[in-house]
């Protein structure tokens, strides 16, 4: 349920109402929009009456029920306003959201040696990128394969982060890592594997840094929803959903099918922003650029896209890679239709002109 | 196995070539590309010496295998040149194919009666589209459904397509139609339950109009690709590929899941042009421009969007059928990308201009 | 709507309300149960009133609505009774239904010479099969495969029915071929790829005799049931319907997912019976005995088998099926399961104890 | 690699090739077969050479490479013999394996309270179970929908294994709770949504209990098999398999699509004994007889059923859950075919004539 205020709505008759909605052991939370104040209400609101709140306070404009089993997330807990996150980094802070500039991220699918994390970082950042990815913790099908460097790696990244002036975003995958991960990373990742780790969800929405929610191998959008609601019900507002291509009948040519028509679904439903991941949605450097320009096109607020300084010995992801020469050159060809759809950061546009 | 001669092959020398494989038992295919002449051998092909038909005449510059299962539909049959594909409509032919202008085919699902075909075919031309599309023969799972007016929308297409200049696409679902549809139709559409009926692909393949080859519901492309090969094998080389979304485990938003990168790979594996349908591959109006954008920047040829003077009242497919007012709208939007990638039709670029 | 009478209802009362019911413009269908009789109404029923008719005659015991989209293949229908599907052969009647024995079906994917197809005819005639298949017209990937010898395979099938007293399943794929498909098959069968081929379902029940339709690729179940649905409102209310797998993500080990829930799903829809084809359903002989055991347990009405005299070089779908010694043995362990669950042939229970 | 030896091969000398391999930095691991012994060896040994270690010593009757990318897990790592997994319970050792009787597993989705989760255990233990399963944490799509009552809930299971002598299944979905859980259950599970929870599965190999692995929603039988091998190359080589249904494209009349087929493959591809659970499987308690009729003919080592005494007041999963009454009455109808396929325990056979 969410208790919508007139606009000048006078802080004190918020707070008051706040107050009330507390002594009724109920929860509030106050989202401050660009127009609007809303209070959120989460839990026993089913035997709630509309009405009889609204005749509480004469600044209230109306109150209404979420329909949708996922409530913070939803649309319209916000309502209809699109929620913007912004991660500080060392150059400033990063805001991912609907009316923001597509922030770019990028780097190897995990961190191989200081000197690879280190150039892929400058490189990428020279390019355009505000963040770096790169991964510690590796989920890998196979225990024989290479499961990422670990503890050792966070502190690469933190030499990269110094470097290179990126925030980072790497994956944290158990529960007992969580602490040590958000002392380096910027953004915390919860991969696709991860997506229904429900203690996982809840550690990392009991920590303060946002987290980016990749969608599951097979995950219906709805559960999606519910997965990033286990965030925000912990505590945590600050989270980013990644659609990074679903399992389908054919894999013939495509590791998976990206389902950039999520990404205009969700707008619809979350107020969340989100980002498209076209290096796991296609599995093939060479399908990134032309599905990268799709997922702006569509109407995505981030991109990532795995570089490697030479894929072709990437101890993990090798071919889904760009080098970093191409990671330039596409994000050459991402400005035209960035520019197209008005949200390409102006520095980067400025380059390209 | 192609054979591919030298830029500025006399014509004669071809001819000779093209004599002797027929006296070898073989069926020849001339192909005539932008710089260079190829011709395409299938069938009996896997004794032949290609060292040996090099040697035949000194203007061959290389004599190749097909490795794919499909080989007149594959990229490597013209070399690595696209087709292009030649419609001739009222006001004059359209090309559809890599390098020339996007495509726009508009229309409702179901011919009705003649003065909504004709309003919406004027409607949708003066808005920029080259195409009409309305079905006259309907696959609909309900037999209690309506099952499309058959023969005598036929006529109404005809009505429209004088009225309006457009060029007609419609659909064939039985063999025993394909005459009769072929002589209205400026394109013969097979639709996606009918992707593998082989029997009504030999017979489009044996007509001389182009055809529409949708993709299955769950077929994998190399099936699709195989089905386009039973046309180009009877003797039809003109055929355009239309991705309108397949089959996943989430239908609660989204009735089909539009594989947006399937249009990337079609690229890399076969010289056909490509056409999206995101009034399908969404089932919902609502989504139809993201999606539609989206597919220009993936690199699509052509869109086939669905208009209806009245989608509340459609008899057919409503809740994914634009408005004529929301068609008009939404050109302005698509060319705005179109021109980003520089494959909008001028005279669509001037009037947004 | 359904009409059902009392037990003992005369026959003068039925017959006088079927004629009122045609006086009202309706079409009445008369069912026949075992224990009573079901008048079955579809069309413009929405404006009748249940009540009213039940006041025409005192021998009505109720009037029912189906609330399904599919209506004559429901088995409200039949007042939940299911339906028993008679077929002549030249060895006298088989029935395929719930409380009938198992029927088994055998044969070759393809009709390949006489000699093959007599010889396997009379092997699993030998073994316990009723019904022999075998295509004629085979419905292929490839244009470039095996596409069925036709009609002159027609006349192969007529002389293994001849020979070995089966009746013959074959399928059709053309509604130009029906005719001459029926004139022949004992059952028409219309496969997994038509599925959806509405004027082919149209065709198959405008003719006399039964009809095996296969579950599509990636049919549904309901969608499965308005295929049917199609035959039987086209006048043909013998059809059987045939799981033949389903297309998943995992195709590693397994062509097809057999979906055998939707075995006990349909028996509470339909009146239908059921067939299962673990050849088609795991693509691999060596996984067909266990998959049979197991659609006996889950309660199918048939089963249908690939039998082939020398698999290894079959024209087409050599690696699913068994040799005639290998089916031998297959019905032994199968009439174990068989038996234990009441539904095992006497004649072939006699051989196995 | 593996090193059979020949029946009879002595002790020592089977020692001292196990010293031999240590000695070259390899970690043998013994596996004691009914007729043979074998050392699997799983790390370096590409560079090793089979016919050079034969040589070592008279006894060894091969030196064999896994082809497969799991290696622990697979059929040939034991030389093609199946494993049995021991399990103690209070009333004795179970045995999960394919020689074995079948073994039941019942219980609730969740512990609710004391009274609830000893009634149902000793009500299933009388109708023939063997385990008693019960989530004591529960993985919920939904932060709002009931999660278990966590540690509290061991102590019940505990005291429902006091009264009714089950053994106990529960399932651990965090790493910080592997130790408690394991202190209460006699066997540890890992949900589908845990099946790639890669920090879990290496903690379920570090501790001593067995191991239920149940498929993830949309793993490949490959994948679930690595998954399987995480646990062994952590040191736990007592894992059961549990096949508990697929997402797939229609969920009208089941929550997943039962992959019966996967236990047929699973049993050429490895020595794991498999479960199978109809009721994830299907989702609905009417369709859950069925299908485990069937699980059992197509060769299951086990069944896991959910059975609570008032589905319809269930916290969680009550359609899908089975009466005791129902479940006494379904151990009668799957002694019909465990009794057929010879692998029904002897005691509840009895019971059954």
């Amino acid at each position: 349920m969410i208790i919508v205020f007139k606009s000048g709505a006078p802080d004190a008759e918020i707070q008051s109402l706040d107050q009330e909605m507390r002594d009724w052991g109920l929860t509030p939370e106050k989202i401050v929009g660009q127009h609007k104040v809303v209070i959120g209400l989460v839990g026993e609101t089913a035997e709630l009456d509309p009405d009889q709140i609204k005749d509480l306070n004469p600044w209230i404009e109306s109150v209404l029920r979420v329909e949708k089993p996922y409530k913070r997330v939803s649309r319209e807990y916000r309502h209809g306003e699109a929620s913007r996150v912004e991660v500080p980094t060392p150059k400033g802070s990063v805001f991912f959201g609907e009316p923001d500039p597509i922030v770019l991220v990028a780097g190897p699918c995990s961190v191989e040696n200081e000197e690879m994390i280190v150039e892929t970082a400058q490189r990428v950042a020279a390019a355009g990128a505000s963040f770096l990815r790169g991964g510690a913790y590796k989920p890998r099908t196979s225990p024989y394969a290479f499961q990422g460097h670990g503890e050792s790696a966070l502190g690469l990244l933190a030499a990269a982060r110094e470097a290179s002036g990126l925030g980072i975003i790497t994956e944290v995958m158990d529960t007992a890592d969580v602490e040590k991960v958000a002392e380096v990373a910027d953004v915390l990742q919860i991969g696709a594997r991860n997506m229904q780790n429900f203690p996982l969800l809840k550690a990392a929405g009991a920590q303060p840094k946002p987290v980016l929610l990749k969608r599951g191998l097979s995950a219906t959008i709805d559960e999606w929803l519910m997965a990033a609601e286990y965030i925000l019900a912990a505590g945590n507002s600050n989270v980013i959903l990644c659609e990074r291509g679903i399992r389908t009948f054919d894999r013939q040519h495509l590791r998976n099918t990206l389902d950039l028509a999520a990404v205009a679904v969700l707008r619809t439903l979350t107020h969340l922003p989100i980002m498209v991941d076209p290096s796991h949605g296609t599995g093939w450097a060479r399908f990134v650029p032309a599905l990268a320009k799709a997922a702006i096109a569509v109407g995505t607020d981030s991109l990532m896209i795995e570089v490697h300084p030479n894929p072709a010995k990437a101890l993990s992801d090798g071919p889904q890679s760009l080098t970093p020469d191409q990671f330039d050159a596409l994000t050459q060809e991402l400005g035209v239709i960035g520019q197209a759809v008005g949200r390409w950061p102006q520095a980067l546009a400025a380059a390209t002109a």
